[in-house]
């Protein structure tokens, strides 16, 4: 027994998913089986809760109950948008001085890394010690190191899922449907969207990552070139869809020019007026991190749609049938659509940032490797990374924190994901639901 | 036996659903074992499908195949929107008479019993023996006579498990949070958002629907009251929200007023610009029934985060989290939610259409009546109600084809629904997911 003995904190931190709390679950399962943890602290609101002192004891929690959470979609503890500065960091060493806490397991994404990363720097600079872990959780799946992350594997499943029922429904009532996708730097969660296709000829059609840049007009000409030969398209796009400098679409000055050029001024003064929206309600919504608020409005769909039928309507001198839809929270939070594989590795991560955290005197993020078995199955343990390698806390300026799809996972069309990101991520998904198809057996009569 | 023998024809129609296949394999399965039924003839897209002689032979289908087919969302044959014309019914009896078809089973909504009375009352004018049965499918639950409607129950199931997943999501980043849900004429799916209300405090908060009108300024007090209450408001929203006259917001004059009247002249001139690009892309779109179409935007979900953010930010000088999701399409064709209930009465239906039709010169709709069983329990079987009580196709002017929700499922203040709604509804969508709760138990230190 290497352990420290005190207490631990644990908290959860960015966007829920449908298996933060089985991490969350894992975590405070392996602290009760631990003589060096006194009390477990459940921080309500991530480090908010922590500067709070506002803690949920979670030996208390009823066995029975802490397990139909971490069945629960979304985060038990509540969750933060909120980056510790320096100075809320030295009061949460207080805090933790003051309740002897010496374990502090922080479950989240890329920014969580980054605010436990923080935390566990000032902690080595005090000569305090105090075990830092982060415990990975994101739908967007671009955390540094690991193979995947947990929460993905559920978001992109129920991404297939509404990806093969727009399919079927737009095989049904044949048009243009179009799909956006939550990821903002990254195509992971809008990938997933091929997983949705079983047979020959089904959607997505066409798929935009923010890997990728893409101009107006390829983008309509794709979309013209697929619905003259099919008859229909299903379209699948991130949210993150980006201009060649990187900038995402509505907020791109080339996409202004870009619309000015192809005369679809109609839509240029719609996004004018749309960010005068923003001005009315005190300014562009920015997140404490500084990001530009991409999720939860409708306007990039909006957009799309747009384009596509004013250049179909200038092309075919007919109004085609285009919709679009924003796929929403429900891809984080949808209540009762998860992938079992994601949940029990979202328990599994939890489980081994204690196990770790119990071994020596270490910080680190916990990462996923597969291995490759002998009768090709999917074979998926967790292992120790260093925080800093993922948290991104000494990276040099312009290195990026967050991990892009790999080039082998794009089409070189830009238009489309390769089959070896579909073999790659069908193992995080489950097994799909039944899709039958009626025989093409014409009557002869 | 006092069927006539004969081919049948069976077609899907309207926008698809969980469990419209499912009537289309009651049909089929029936209609194999009928001995007066010769060809069973599948029609690609409804009525359009006719018109071309468009036919599947479903007697060639291998029956897994079939049962697989009756678990998959949307319509397998191709669903139309397509409402057929006196000469369009003319040219539908020459093929029929053509194939000696003497069974016509059309599957679908209020616009497909209306089509379906059209071509029933031309085949009695013509003498010719032909009987006509609409099984009814739609996610409004609006159709006249019947307690509930195929495909309800699965749509109302997947909004209840959105507003579950979505309430979790608001607990643990509280803000306000906007669902706009499909129906355009009646509230029953919004209403549906109620049933994911499980512990005291869960949300939806508020719910607006189409049968009573509102004002901007109605709507932004009542959020932002809640909102003061609680710090944090679920919002459920009907695509048909409406002013006093009827007519949805985004086309309402009195709404256009009232923004004038609050000085949100910014919301008014994004929606005219909105407008613009419909004419930009060849005029507004209306389908072929005349609709406005309201599902397949993003416009109404961000037009009330707008007047929300503007209000609050005006009254409390502080830009709150406000969030807005259309759940769009999913809602009618998620692959893999449903509701067991509404699988099996959906293949009752099409079973019940076959057996009624065999049973002599009738015409009729098949429609749904629920029993009170001695424990309690939800009995249901299915009755045959005359085609032209449903399709309305001999209705008198101004007299409503579609079901509003009762008073008495719709609260007095008019932003919710009653317990009696939920009880009515709660046997048509089946058991929800797990729903744990962190015990709120402070540490005592």
């Amino acid at each position: 027994m290497s352990g420290i003995t005190g207490n631990l904190v644990v908290g959860q931190s960015g966007g829920p998913t449908a298996v933060i709390n089985s991490s969350l679950v894992g975590v405070v399962t392996k602290a009760l089986d631990a003589a060096e943890i006194t009390n477990i602290y459940g921080a309500r609101n991530g480090v908010e809760g922590v500067l709070r002192e506002d803690f949920v004891d979670m030996r208390k929690q009823h066995p029975r109950e802490l397990e139909d959470v971490g069945e629960t979609v979304s985060a038990g503890l509540g969750s933060c948008r909120f980056k510790p500065k320096v100075e809320d960091c030295k009061n949460i060493f207080k805090i933790f001085e003051k309740h002897n806490v010496r374990y502090f397991v922080y479950i989240g994404g890329n920014d969580s890394a980054l605010s436990a990363g923080i935390i566990n720097k000032i902690a080595r600079d005090s000569n305090y010690e105090l075990r830092v872990f982060h415990c990975p959780k994101t739908i967007d799946n671009d955390l540094l190191v690991t193979d995947h992350c947990p929460g993905y594997g559920s978001a992109a499943r129920f991404v297939a899922q509404s990806f093969m029922g727009n399919d079927l429904d737009n095989r049904a009532l044949p048009g243009i449907k179009i799909d956006v996708v939550m990821g903002r730097n990254a195509g992971w969660l809008t990938a997933a969207s091929a997983l949705a296709r079983i047979n020959p000829g089904d959607g997505p059609h066409m798929i935009c990552v923010p890997e990728r840049s893409y101009t107006i007009k390829e983008f309509v000409t794709q979309v013209d070139k697929l619905y003259r030969a099919n008859k229909r398209v299903l379209v699948a796009v991130s949210e993150g869809l980006a201009d060649e400098d990187g900038n995402v679409w509505l907020q791109s000055e080339k996409i202004r020019a870009e619309l000015q050029e192809l005369n679809m001024l109609d839509v240029l003064n719609w996004i004018d007026a749309a960010g005068k929206l923003e001005d009315a309600a005190g300014g562009p919504k920015l997140d404490s991190f500084g990001h530009a608020q991409l999720s939860g409005t409708g306007m990039l769909a909006d957009f799309l749609s747009a384009v596509v039928k004013i250049h179909l309507y200038r092309e075919h001198n007919k109004k085609e049938r285009v919709r679009a839809d924003t796929l929403g929270y429900a891809q984080r939070s949808f209540a009762g659509v998860y992938s079992e594989v994601d949940l029990k590795e979202a328990r599994m991560a939890g489980e081994a940032a204690i196990n770790v955290a119990l071994s020596g005197d270490l910080d680190g993020s916990i990462c996923f490797q597969r291995h490759n078995s002998p009768h090709g199955n999917y074979v998926c343990d967790t292992f120790r990374a260093n925080l800093e390698d993922v948290s991104g806390v000494n990276f040099p300026k312009g290195m990026k924190q967050y991990r892009p799809m790999e080039d082998r996972f794009i089409t070189d069309d830009k238009f489309g994901v390769t089959d070896e990101y579909v073999e790659w991520a069908k193992p995080l998904i489950g097994k799909l639901p039944v899709k039958g198809m009626l025989q093409d057996i014409k009557v002869v009569s």
